[in-house]
């Protein structure tokens, strides 16, 4: 199983809609994966660990795939469509993280 | 329901016993942190997403947990312990991120 994370790098002031991200951007790529996707998850940054720092992440979405190869077939011909909803939520620039998912309990 | 995240930043020639980490580390913390742990996983670093590409991290350890609280009441009594261990299977400097999971599918 790989992992497709989308990881927001948090600044002041930065600019994330998580309601918008969640109910609109998030659920149309799960829609277009279909059954390509094995699951998906969004986190909101908290914290660097100490209360009150700052994360450095101010979002992520993640998403599971059997391969980078099912990815592929799945997101290109929507690409265009998700990344031009991206200024829709947030202003900071996206970074893309694949990885194999080595345990998950 | 909180993940806190330990990043591992990727360089060129950076050290990292995957199978130390999944067998030894992860597995020692996930013992210390007991019924307090509501799940936890691991993932490599592949790439940024163009295949060949460096990953931004060359692996990550998530932990789930009810609360901030919760896991801090679970770390700090076992945290010199395991930030000792980290020597044993790299030499990144890792990143903590704490996040609150607003959706896992």
């Amino acid at each position: 199983m790989i992992k497709v994370s989308i990881l927001y790098p948090y600044r002041d002031n930065v600019r994330f809609d998580i309601d918008y991200y969640r109910d609109k951007h998030m659920t149309l790529a799960a829609k277009h994966f279909g059954a390509a996707l094995k699951g998906w998850s969004i986190d909101k940054g908290v914290s660097a660990g100490e209360p009150g720092s700052a994360p450095s992440f101010v979002a992520a979405g993640h998403f599971l795939f059997e391969s980078v190869e099912a990815f592929k077939q799945a997101f290109e011909p929507v690409a265009g469509e998700l990344v031009a909803d991206i200024p829709n939520y947030t202003d900071s620039a996206p970074q893309i993280l694949i990885s194999e998912v080595v345990t998950n309990v």
